[in-house]
């Protein structure tokens, strides 16, 4: 179990910082101690193993919660089509100078095997547009079919109503960065027992998600069939996207989802749970998962 | 008064569409009609008025909800700093086949004066890194200051406490799509009489930002410095430096600011307003603009 949130606590310092503000009422102000989340970038960096292979590529720079950065990096290069396989990864580290506050490094090198095709032009999300069609969702939803993706008709996994209904509140215990700033989305895997068996907070949603699809693919769980995926906000195009690639069947959201999101969801015969709070959810798409 | 959002009554339907769903408290689970909020692609594309410019070129495609889509285009180059000036807009027009649910194209073409360097770089987002310092958010915001942005310090605005915290209610009361779907974000423009004279919704709150300073630019408002900009949720960097950009000195978010949009606001002495919501808020720099 590599991959569980052991490493939870220490990152606390990293990812919150304590600052002097000020709290109004709209009459009188005063001056009290508060902690924010941590926002810095993270530049993702790629290289290939191949024998005279180019210096390093940076694929994306993008403001992340310090934490968990190698997870991140990971995530990304496999949700966004780079990598498919943990067979890939030859190495996966922080390089250059540690940062002075957070003493992370602010740059993730990955270095990949020498078959692996560095075909950055998928990472500036040509795949919303088709001839056919032009830009548009329906468009977007064929894309995904050309790049290989499956639907999940066939994954059976059963998820019980009254243990998807306790997930928000068992997450949040495992905040602990959102109880002290309220400033983080969070992203889970759980099974069908309801059982939790990883979380990660960030300021990006898709960030969070990243980050919990790249600890299922470290530890070689991926398709992640038996699991589903919680998210603290609402439900994207993306964040169902980076399901589908991880083979997850389910996506559970305590906000809204999009239009889009249920058209992916009803497409790829995925599981689409939203408003999942105070007691009750709403599903949107593939309800026979749910006993 | 033409960026007013008098038009916001007819984008209800493309805003929002109408699904069947099931709901479920853990035990029972009932049919209802549900109403999501659309999440369509849009793509902005550049070309030159200049002689023998070339051909239109795409600068972004974003996952937005429908509805002033020349504003979000038109915000999108200003606070990403393609153009400075409305002077420099030749021409906003949709181009392609409309989609054939929202009426609407996805595509936006924006024609530039001949003296609008594109330097597409630039959105590359290149500047969060310097020589001196490589990845980190000391060197995003010396880059800000790299790009020509001026402190706001001498821009003596003041807002009046018991106003601010009127707000998040008045937006809701602009927002129609929000309470049909709980699903979409907000941006309002508002003066320091409380009065909100532009709203706008969207999927993503970047994206309902970039409207509603797309709104402020087009009407020649620019820069912002007698209005405050309006959040529905958190505060991150990039949120901070759009209102930099417009030259608007007050941000005010319903939700938590990141670390880096404090460090921002403090840099560039702004003002910082979070967790404005049930009756009281935070103040994470500048309050001498606070009444």
């Amino acid at each position: 179990m590599l991959w569980q949130w052991s490493t939870m606590a220490p990152k606390m310092a990293v990812s919150s910082r304590n600052i002097d503000i000020q709290r109004s009422d709209g009459r009188d102000m005063s001056a009290v101690a508060d902690t924010v989340a941590v926002e810095e970038p993270l530049e993702i960096q790629v290289v290939s193993a191949a024998p005279q292979a180019a210096a390093a590529k940076s694929v994306s720079i993008t403001m992340r919660t310090p934490g968990h950065d190698e997870e991140l990096a990971v995530g990304f290069l496999f949700t966004e089509g780079i990598i498919a396989d943990r067979s890939q990864l030859i190495a996966v580290e922080p390089v250059g100078q540690p940062d002075q506050i957070t003493g992370l490094c602010n740059t993730i090198r990955v270095e990949l095997s020498a078959d692996v095709e560095l075909d950055l032009a998928s990472l500036e999300r040509h795949f919303y547009t088709t001839s056919s069609c032009g830009v548009c969702g329906k468009a977007s939803l064929d894309a995904l079919r050309v790049t290989g993706l499956q639907s999940l008709e066939t994954v059976g996994t059963m998820f019980a109503a009254d243990l998807l209904l306790d997930l928000p509140g068992k997450v949040r215990e495992l905040q602990p960065v959102f109880v002290a700033t309220g400033g983080l989305h969070a992203a889970a895997i759980f099974g069908p027992d309801g059982e939790i068996s990883v979380v990660r907070e960030d300021v990006g949603r898709h960030n969070a998600t990243d980050k919990v699809v790249g600890a299922l693919f470290q530890a070689g769980n991926i398709p992640g069939h038996s699991r589903g995926l919680f998210v603290s906000g609402r439900a994207s195009f993306e964040l169902m996207q980076k399901a589908l690639v991880a083979g997850i069947p389910l996506l559970a959201a305590v906000g809204a989802p999009s239009s889009l999101a249920v058209d992916l969801a009803r497409e790829f015969r995925m599981t689409l749970v939203g408003f999942l709070r105070d007691g009750t959810f709403n599903i949107y798409a593939g309800g026979e998962r749910i006993a």
